[in-house]
């Protein structure tokens, strides 16, 4: 379908994997490792092959699936299997997977003797409007979301739709929040057309559409010292309530679902220390709040909240910093906002439902 | 005394550190961290503070001395430290201490949050000729010599030879050692000026040299795609030898020692496999075994050895590649070399002792 060109690689778009062989082929890889979890190795392998014609000259290498194993004890096995298996810096490691897995894969691929290629499939759609773009690679430790990792790019990616067929419809879900995120941010339009879709049937078109939106900002940006401040939107909060719902819920919360709960109370902070209008607040909170499960920010959870936006790697010198809607699809970002404020806008989100 | 531009940083040489003040003061850091092990914090912090007017605005982070600490449970620790420490994005790392706290420091700084400003301030002889350029970072896993890494540079390098006044001589010789190397493989006039020099009084002029010319060839060749293979001469050998030495003496080899004992025997293989003279290769021989104690390569060390060359992450697709001269002051690079060949080059070695 189409390729996009970001910061030194490409990002191809329904291509049916039909550039993957060529890559492989034109760099004479020595190795190659696909790197997968239990889920993607059972639903994503076979259509990998099948699109790669039955290609199998590969090792596979496997992991649990889940955050929880997005950690540095599966890193360290996973850099032991590539010595076992006599990698060396010539080989290629094939990362078939959600952002778990491209993230994991691209931070043991980025460290393994100084780096080696690596080739991002994203699997889930959060890993193909978000990880796709930008280069981060990251691993948590101590329940510390990506509190290591590196900033370098894949030798190339590709999103294939066909991927997302198996994917669950809270995992879709989850995802969607980002490509929302994406319109809130930049493009009002976008934000309108994606209003009017089904989240259960995702177009390429609108993949596509927040995959250029994150490029383009992280072109600008890619140390994340400006601009690419504004992809954090709904994430400051967001992040705490995954945090906090990772290690006290039963069933917690999906990125995307916390990350919705972020965008309410963010938008909450946009009107109240920034100029989003009254009408777009309302908007934003009934579009977002429909959309997603019911939520409560528990009352005794709010001064662990702070505690981790107080400790989340984007502030600096101590002080929570915030990016913050001026309208729908404008967004500023390096805005501070009292613990006042902060609170104010969980209990908004907790009138929603009450 | 003097500066020496590296890519996209500055060595500092012989300065009493004057310009990190500076750096500190212009880059607005949030937190500062030095980074030592309790040798160097023993040693070297107290002169650091001299040199920066007792200057105490940091935090230390300590570790136990020794190439057996420079593993990724040490870089958890630090890692976890630094968010204890309440450590954002904005802070800097200052390394003071040998190959070990500048590599392992590197590394936990280019992966922390996905990388902060580190600068190196190497405090053995062998960190300062050769830790000190490069921008490469590491630790070891399984004893397994920098198989975790990244190619990261330091904001800046300082080099004060008073550092020197309190290493054993030991570590200078072992320092020494890749001095020789560097006359060896560039400068056949600088090898010379060392063989009439002794070790035990360095000038900061041969220092300088040996760092001009490592950052020479990495400047030609950050990746270590060619030219930089060069910095690899008695170090194919030499790196197994030292490993092997690790696990199973007593009393291990220094790096320097077990590179001495590499560069005669690829002085061999120079001979043998490249067109080094008999005069050269016996100048080297004989200036080298004099120098450096007596060693003798086990035969029942032999197998394993070649196991450890062969997974040596600088070679491509199992085949043993090695860095050997064409003669003193001229090395090639990508040298194909039967195992025949080493054995005998162990046997030469071998023989000079019997
Ligand atoms: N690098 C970045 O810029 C970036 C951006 C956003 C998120 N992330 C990271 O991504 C991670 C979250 O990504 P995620 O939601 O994709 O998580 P994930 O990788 O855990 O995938 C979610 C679940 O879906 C399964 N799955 C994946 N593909 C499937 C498919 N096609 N069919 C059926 N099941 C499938 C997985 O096995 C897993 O159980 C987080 O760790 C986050 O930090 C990184
Ligand atoms: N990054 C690179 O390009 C590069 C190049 C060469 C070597 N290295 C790495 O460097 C390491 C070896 O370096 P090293 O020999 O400096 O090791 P080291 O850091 O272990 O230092 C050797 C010993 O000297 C002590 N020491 C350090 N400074 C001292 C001082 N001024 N006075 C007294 N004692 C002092 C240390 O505590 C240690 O006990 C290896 O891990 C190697 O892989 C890296
Ligand atoms: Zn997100
Ligand atoms: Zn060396």
């Amino acid at each position: 379908m189409k390729k996009l060109e970001s910061a030194g690689h490409s990002i191809y778009f329904e291509t049916e994997l039909a550039p993957l062989m060529k890559v492989i082929e034109a760099e004479k890889y020595s190795k190659i490792f696909v790197f997968a979890d239990t889920h993607t190795s059972e639903l994503c392998l076979p259509l990998f092959r099948e699109m790669m014609d039955d290609f199998n000259g590969f090792d596979l290498i496997e992991t649990d699936p889940g955050e929880e194993n997005k950690n540095i004890d599966f890193c360290i096995g996973i850099w032991k299997t590539l010595l076992d298996f006599g990698a060396d810096r010539k080989c290629l490691m094939v990362n078939l997977g959600g952002g778990v897995i491209t993230d994991m894969g691209g931070f043991v691929a980025s460290t393994y003797k100084r780096g080696i290629d690596f080739i991002n499939i994203p699997t889930t759609l959060l890993s193909q409007v978000d990880a796709s773009v930008g280069g981060k690679t990251g691993i948590d430790v101590d329940n510390v979301k990506n509190m290591v990792g590196t900033f370098t790019l894949p030798q190339s990616v590709f999103i294939e739709t066909k991927f997302l067929k198996t994917l669950p419809q809270r995992e879709l879900l989850s995802g969607f929040a980002e490509m929302i995120k994406h319109g809130l941010i930049v493009d009002r339009t976008y934000y309108n057309d994606l209003k009017s879709s089904n989240y259960l049937q995702i177009s390429a078109q609108a993949i596509y559409r927040s995959v250029e939106i994150k490029n383009e900002v992280v072109t600008e940006d890619p140390h994340e010292k400006g601009l690419r401040k504004i992809l954090n939107y709904g994430h400051t909060i967001g992040h705490a309530v995954e945090t906090y719902s990772l290690i006290n819920d039963t069933q917690p919360l999906t990125h995307g679902e916390a990350i919705a709960v972020g965008m309410i109370c963010e938008a909450f902070l946009s009107s109240n220390n920034n100029t989003l209008s009254a009408d777009d607040l309302k908007d934003i909170t009934d579009y977002i709040s429909t959309l997603y499960p019911a939520y409560r920010i528990k009352e005794d959870s709010f001064k662990q909240l702070l505690e981790f936006m107080q400790s989340d790697k984007k502030n600096e010198n101590g002080q929570i910093m915030f990016s913050l809607l001026s309208t729908i699809g404008k967004c500023d970002y390096n805005c501070r906002v009292s613990e006042k404020d902060i609170l104010e806008s969980f209990a908004y989100f907790n009138r929603i439902y009450s």
